[in-house]
């Protein structure tokens, strides 16, 4: 039948497997909106921001392995959708991202809203392309979902003309093969097998499919076998814990604690992750966590199969199905009570969190404690920053619960993250989520007051303490949450706190819940 | 003395006349933020937001006529920003980037915030450096300065890796002398004076720095004695207006509009202002507003000094000092009262606008009364979005009210483009800025359902209704405002928004006041 390039565009990708959009449209993207209306196999997803729209196709993306597509407006839509786009990037998310474009007869005259999407999208697409002609963005949508898919996952940045989507003579392109990512080659196992059978202490740092599945099944076969310890990089895309899950320590973000924390060990095995470095650089320190006199080998590249390389890695290690796996024991502390402390929210959340509920953590300062507390509560996922962009926790949120709308979703953020991207309570009201926020309002980028004294320039001035300190005036959470439609409450102390979090995640729709610190 | 980079950095800014710093740092800026501690000469504003900072900037330069600095965090602040640095670009707006970035030795460990900064701030920046040592950062910036002062105005990004911040062995560079702006050929002079003096119907759209002071006054002189008609785009960074000033009619958003109102002309001058095209592309229609007959003559580009222009081409009609400047007569209407309409709001708004008030205006949907109600009373300025990037609004007036403490700003802005940079109301909280703020709230991206049904893709469907829709659930603005430290109320009739109003103008610091539609 006849349909236009927008029709072929949709009708493509939902035949590839790709069934969720989140988006905020513009004029440009008019006829692509159209063609979702007639896409019912498609839910669209609305933010009130483009950094909600990337960051949410990001956790999405991260809970169902696959991507969702966004459709962002012209150039200054995809602006403000790149720095969660910078985020899914070193998350390796898969993402489908739909530009719209003037017709080229129209950027000539350099209108208002004309601007170099390409450049624009470049630091952010593995794959970039402008479409041609409605008989082509059939094929390519189908070559996107392949670039995006392109395991561990990739940004595929198609950016969509108008006329391209008004245009007659769309065809839908055949669901594409999407290629799985390469095992690492076999010297590379060897040499793994090798250094754990040497019997020095060995650490494991690993990240992406590794951290969950059978990837994560191998590993803890791995450590169980050899006595190897299993770390995770600070920033993680996504792992699986709990009671019964192979038990990964998260390095700290804090360089010296990560040192000391790396400091046993004479192996240090890297699975899909990066050499371990802190987030900033110091005058006087180094940029590298691991011992420097000690033996680093790169089991999986980012790129490669982590999973497959451990399972590998496993068999080289004599390891079978039937091998033990490290699994971490139960222990689930009772709610505690009293005055609101970090380490007594901590246990609160560790004794009250549902089942198979999915963590999404973007509270730098204050939910540093979360982890360790909860390590042996019920099975559940753990979502973080990858690139440091603040403000991806509540998109990752409104994502993650979109894509498994059957748990529940307790994201933990601070006061300073979560006004980069508060619209995002916004679409999970209009969406009914299942997402208990909590606030830690400590009235400050505390990590700023805590990196400059680390920086060495001395205590700070008024000028300086007053660029670190968000209280003057204090935000209220309880009613900004309620202006986009989420019922608010505030904690002041812990038995308030859990009563708000039972009722949290027991109820219907968002809620949030602020802690004044 | 010694000096660190730093401090050299912001040091030759504030000897260069830099004395005012939008900002939102992170630790890359530590250095930087303790320099500034030291500079008590120079401001410094903290955003929320990244596109708070940089649209912050836009509204103080197109005021002051000189740059503020901006310093934003490493590659994703910058990306937040990049929005409102969009419109900054198209206003022609001078600003100072500063960017932080990881020293080279950190750059190689791809660290998770490490991003290719020059790509991302290319597609902003007219003048664009990373800057290479501590020596060399006071030479860096007063080249800065130069390139962001350099008529009509340009975005200069300086990208300070951190090492270069914190060595030693920085020296301030002295003030630069900034070039203006090249007058246009004498050709095109003579040649637009021919075509005024042919008798031929004539209109002349006029931007940049001819909209206020003396290029103004010789656009009012040409406009007297030769009956030429003064047009503004729509797209206008500012404008002065009012009772006794030079009317300047602005071209309607609308295209059929626009067409209309231009299709009388034979003759068209553009006096540094584009080819009035539409914002959008159409299938079905010209992108090109005027008449496609008609003479069209650039007098001055966008980069030529158009006041000058205007000066020069007076010069050659004969006309001198003592000309009759074409002047606006005073007419104030009295505030009227009964139930809520657009064209009453626009008439209560002309009734109590203050003299010498800065009005910023992003409401595109409500707020298309408001000019033509206002033009005769007391002098005033009016802010428009130059790039089409919504969420302007609240940034512009944010630095529009730190450029003039003594004047008085309204914002009008709607639900939609409010969203965007909601953050800024914290900013005016926090700086007690005297800015009034009033959200038209339609509940739809009213502008998109409009332009659906202009492109001929039939009416919308349920889903794509929903896309434009964002009243589920309805945004409490109130609610919103005072969550930031805004007082705010809801007008329900004409004079509950006249009494409002009037509260606001009349008050210290900022209020807003929400319109239902």
């Amino acid at each position: 039948m006849a349909m236009n390039g927008a029709e072929s565009l949709i009708r493509t990708l939902v035949a590839g497997g790709v069934d969720t959009c989140f988006t905020n449209p513009g004029t440009s993207e008019m006829h692509v909106v159209a063609a979702l209306d007639g896409a019912t196999e498609m839910r669209c997803v609305l933010g009130l921001f483009e950094g909600v729209v990337t960051g949410a196709a990001d956790g999405y993306a991260r809970m169902t392995g696959k991507p969702a597509c966004s459709l962002l407006h012209l150039g200054p839509g995809l602006a403000n959708g790149t720095a969660n786009l910078h985020n899914a990037s070193k998350a390796h998310t898969p993402i489908i991202s739909l530009i719209g474009q003037h017709p080229a007869h129209h950027l000539e005259y350099d209108a208002p809203l004309t601007s170099d999407i390409e450049a624009i999208a470049r630091p952010y697409s593995h794959w970039l392309r402008t479409s041609r002609a409605a008989s082509e963005i059939g094929r390519d949508a189908a070559d996107a979902i392949v670039a995006a898919g392109n395991e561990p996952g990739q940004i595929a940045t198609l950016i969509v003309p108008a006329d391209v989507a008004w245009s007659d003579g769309g065809s839908v392109a055949a669901k594409p093969a999407v290629p799985k990512a390469p095992l690492p080659p076999h010297e590379n196992v060897e040499r793994a097998a090798a250094l754990l059978r040497s019997g020095a202490r060995t650490a494991m740092m690993i990240t992406g499919s590794a951290l969950h599945g059978e990837g994560l099944k191998a590993a803890g076969q791995i450590a169980s076998a050899t006595g190897a310890k299993l770390f995770a990089p600070y920033s993680l895309p996504r792992m699986e814990r709990g009671a019964g899950r192979v038990p990964v320590q998260r390095l700290p973000y804090v360089p010296d604690q990560a040192i000391e924390t790396l400091k046993e060990f004479r192996q240090l095995i890297l699975v899909g992750a990066p050499i371990p470095v802190s987030y900033f650089a110091y005058p006087t320190k180094s940029s590298v966590l691991s011992p420097p006199d000690g033996v680093m080998h790169a089991l999986a590249s980012p790129t490669e199969d982590s999973a497959g390389a451990l399972e590998a890695l496993a068999s080289a290690l004599s390891l079978n199905d039937k091998s033990e796996v490290l699994t971490q024991a139960a222990e689930r502390p009772a709610a505690p009570t009293g005055e609101i402390t970090l380490a007594g929210l901590a246990t609160t959340v560790a004794a009250l969190l549902p089942e198979n509920c999915i963590v999404v953590d973007e509270a730098m300062t204050s939910g540093r404690g979360m982890m360790a507390a909860s390590r042996g509560v019920a099975p559940h996922d753990w979502l973080g920053n990858t690139g440091g962009s603040i403000g991806i926790a509540l998109p990752l949120a409104v994502g993650a619960a979109v894509a498994a709308p059957d748990r529940r979703v307790l994201c933990l953020t601070a006061d300073g993250s979560s006004m980069y991207t508060l619209q995002a309570w916004w679409t999970m009201a209009r969406e009914g989520l299942n997402v208990t926020t909590v606030v830690f309002a400590n009235r400050a980028y505390a990590v700023l007051q805590w990196e400059y004294s680390g920086l060495g320039v001395g205590a700070p001035g008024p000028r300086a303490a007053d660029l670190f300190h968000i209280g003057r005036p204090d935000i209220d959470w309880v009613m900004m949450a309620k202006s986009m439609g989420v019922p608010a409450a505030r904690a002041n102390s812990l038995e308030s706190f859990g009563d708000l979090l039972r009722k949290g995640f027991a109820g219907e729709g968002p809620s949030l819940i602020e802690i004044s610190l």
